[in-house]
């Protein structure tokens, strides 16, 4: 039997569906056929050639949702509960020891050092070839964390719950927010969206979320999702944003900025409109940037404010965004613009890296 | 070659010397030489039966310190620093899943509901057979956390912290201690010992220790670590102790107790000498206990007190607790009481139940 | 100029229209006219004389919302706005002093030793005799935190905020709740009510709310409240909410328990079903209780569970659940079930003892 | 009756000693007789002129220890302990308005809009004079939160905890630092002596403390202090400090790295040696500074570092400072290498501002 999967072979050329062997199971591995797959913007970097240990060739997709095709041995889910064919399953995208410092000691296997990823981390050139979730199917190594899917929710629409939504999870997790805090998202892509929705979740007063002009659909959709004010920064002078944020906010400030850009220069004009005490936060940078400059006193010493940065996720926050997504109170569907099949995953990564689509996944 | 090891095989008789067979060692499994075991209360528990899951046959002896006999391919340690033979080494002591929902999810993994333990939850009887430390050898299964040892301490002094000292980390993690506080310690044994250097450790103000009659030397012994004062529980009316302590705490109370006896009725008296806000933590209830009872409205919610459960340990509390043996600051050295080649491990046992030892421990 | 007051005089018996002289205030003193005061359930402790600090005769009500009346001296509110006539506003229920060891130290303001509660320990004998919300005017001391109201919502609604609700943010801040965690709520009065609310806002996956037969319409609102399920006690045998608790996570059990029936045996029904490192939670015991019996090791110590009590609240509790009511998520309006004039405060008094009314207040 | 202090009246010209009256008590305030009077770097800038806000002419002295001299009224301590004259008290330094939005809902006092601070805030123009501690009496107004001393320490020695303490707690206490954690100290005047052992007693697993050769008898007593190393900077390259640090944290780098320099182009030697996970924080930071550029990407986004900001303290910092210091763990003593005179105050600066003194204290 074979799998057919979109290869990645050179930068920024159309990916070429290619046929794979199924190799044999060891052990306590499972064999998961993709029934949803999401295209994420770090996916259009890798195409691009934009991130130099792209592994050519290459199955991109490390968001995934699928069911359990084939298992050798008997698995169990996060709860003990026995996984057998068919059931519906989510994984980790991540792959850890647990066994060094980081996933014993710190509790933060999102820091283990010799973390990998699958859809980004291994080629397809040797066995088992299937390590990413543009395919039919994904090869899972033994021991990996599964949840099995009793949640009530279409899997295309589960799928960003397993990069952006757990990176979300996490940022809010190390934000200090406290309930009745005010927050302002910058950058209502899948990870600003998902940000709004965890952080109205935590017990934020109210959210607001700024963009441009290019996101007026998204600024849109964060309104849907429950902001309660939206901000074109095309639009409104800095001195207009300072003046209203401060004066919603009774003069304290945004006790916490999430800045979800990923575009350093953005936080000069937003750092200072964190609260004293409060946190500003680039979940968003996940590629190398141009120095910033900041003038520390004034902008962090003085106010007591933290600038945190945030690293991908671990198990523990894929939990929270499936549940959140899973719970029906934000409108996740939504943010699935587009749905292609496996054979037009350019398509898919073409209509991402216009921010023609807020979130496109593929349907293998 | 072949391995001696003490083995468990009646209830309340001698343990047997017996060999065993050196297995083959499949891919990722380590073969551990035993330097220093320690002998727990909880051997004793089960050497005389009361323990019902005990295994007969089975070798005893889940706190251990040892090196590197023999390893199959490569294996690193909690630093990504490969292991060699002769690698003086520690290990945690309980066997967890490492992808279920505590260990991933709440990270909690001394909850993982099939957590076993080395020296405890395994039967001799069939292969490898050398799962607990009264034992020239101990075989460790692929993947398990290690800790190449470049800490500069004997053996037998670190062999508590692998416990004892584990729990304690434990227990005051989750103790609510914030620096400054006053803390009492009931019950002056290993476990005992080990909280209160944690305590101060953590920051706390003042240690008082607590313990009666039978436990003078070991109250002395906290003097020695740094208590500020001890109280003999024979000696003193529950009044004069209530006196003196509220007068100490300027009326306060106690922010943390710690009550390591073991014992539910001693709750009863100490539980009302929590300061409001503060904690009352049982990390010495490890067997079933009678019922005791409380008055919830003056005890618990008047006072916005926690009364918290402490379960054992994992990895990150082993290396607080390794750690903290191995910075020099408290006399660990003077725990060791009793030191026993392995055939005189039933010897070992006794002076353990007695409470002739502080600690005692084979060096096999 | 003169103030009407409903005055208890006696135990058990109507409360007494009297007629009040506005006293001159003080520098930084000010006067607020009350312009919604709710009923409570200790206030109805209160008048049938179980509570022996009762300073009779008194002015009940600790839970109010009102306008300045008049003011002596400037005034601001929590967040530097000036305050004046006319101004709405809230206020914090309870007098602390700002400066001992609890206020300052432990930051727990709610657990200072001189603490007082308008409505509940003053006289109305002496001046300033206006000490309580059932009145037209209440007489707040200089230096008292104030809220000046910019939240869209009507002042009988936010008058539970006040005391039900900023406990319940209390009970709420100290549960451990994680999000995503999974918590029952037993008691669906309006602390549970609230709880329920506080535990959905900050991140909890599913509440599920117990209660009698008698609570039937209470569980009615708890689902519009957002509860997942609800569970009559009366109908279901321990067997059976067990089972199908277990059922629905996956094993794990409640990871939070929220009781708020304020009667301690209730306790022994549930703290059992609280999931391995989970917390019990009792906000609802605000009364000397009978001694309850626990087995601590497979209750507390083998689960490392927290039984935590709760004490009342302080101002940061108060602003998080009037932001969560004037947030307008979850349909406080409902709980109000019961208006009258002042001069019906007895029959105010008497809905809320036979429960018939969820939440009365009195709109002087 | 009169009071002598040294009022600075001319920037950068030697302070004048002047007598004040000793103004009548209103209601609740209390007169204290400074035995001690700390010399603070800030009062240094003060005294050059550089910081703007300084409101000539006007008694510097933030830090101070003293005993009552004179009360209007019962006065009590944070523990409830009326106060009488002759007592030996401490008490916060800064002015806090107790019920602001960050007084009562954030619970950071130091963050206070209207916070003002003895001996930095107050001119001595008008009445009541005398509110710095360069004075044999302080003015302390009604209800200021006070310490009774029954702490076994020289006034001299407790004086520097009133502020370089205080600010060192709160810098501990926001760092992350968990039990066991590697820390680096850079800069070891005052604050980082203090810093360093507050990381000590919060559990630190080791502690280095880095400065340049100026700093030598610093360094020295760093080391007297506890800390694991030494480095100056002066005779290492950043790679061989690097390469030392990463060998002993076994490549993990500092998890904490508490920067007391003060001179914000230091953040750029250090912060790449944080841990993953770790916090750089910068309680020296405490006048305007040039702007320096960071990287975000591999600085503080992929290694998820958090740039914390420390902003003063309020009581429960310096109660905690308090104890350390009281607590004899630490040669705290040897911190106070200058003993004046009042009448020496200006001397007292000198020393200061060339590093002469480690700290100087005036004893009025």
């Amino acid at each position: 039997m074979q799998a057919r999967a979109a290869v990645l072979t050179k930068f920024n050329e159309p990916l070429q569906m290619q046929d794979f062997p199924l190799v044999p199971l060891k052990e306590g591995e499972v064999r998961v056929r993709i029934k949803a797959a999401g295209v994420c913007g770090s996916d259009v970097h890798m195409w691009r050639g934009q991130d130099p240990r792209t592994p050519l060739p290459m199955i991109l997709g490390h968001e995934g949702v699928g069911e359990v095709a084939e298992m050798r041995g008997p698995k169990s889910d996060l709860f003990g509960r026995p996984l057998k064919e068919g059931d519906a399953v989510l994984w980790e995208r991540g792959v850890m020891c647990g066994n060094c410092y980081y996933c014993t000691v710190k509790k933060q296997p999102s820091l283990c050092p010799t973390r990998k990823t699958y859809g980004i981390s291994f080629s397809c050139a040797g066995p088992p070839h299937l390590l990413g979730c543009y395919s039919q199917f994904l090869h899972l190594r033994a021991g990996h964390p599964m949840i099995k899917l009793d949640l009530d929710v279409a899997p295309e629409v589960l799928v960003p719950a397993t990069c952006s939504g757990a990176t979300a999870a996490h940022a809010v997790e190390i934000s200090g927010l406290e309930p009745g805090d005010f927050a302002v998202v910058v950058g209502p892509g899948p990870v600003g969206l998902f940000v709004l929705a965890q952080l109205l979740d935590a017990g934020a007063g109210q959210v607001w979320v700024a963009g441009t002009s290019a996101d007026e659909s998204r600024l849109k959709m964060a309104m849907e999702f429950g902001a309660a004010n939206t901000l074109n920064v095309d639009e409104l002078t800095p001195e207009e944003i300072r003046a209203c944020l401060l004066d919603k906010t009774r003069g304290v400030g945004a006790n916490v900025i999430m800045d979800c850009t990923g575009y350093a220069p953005v936080v000069k004009n937003w750092i200072d409109l964190t609260a004293s005490g409060g946190t500003y936060s680039i979940p968003g940078i996940a590629t190398p940037q141009k120095e910033i400059s900041i003038e520390l006193f004034k902008t962090i010493a003085r106010k007591n404010v933290r600038l945190q940065g945030v690293w991908v996720s671990d198990t523990s926050h894929l939990w929270r965004a499936a549940n959140l997504v899973a719970g029906g109170r934000y409108p996740f569907d939504r943010l699935i613009t587009h749905r292609f099949p496996l054979d037009q995953a350019t398509r898919a990564l073409e209509v991402t890296a216009s921010k023609e689509a807020v979130k496109a996944v593929l349907l293998p």
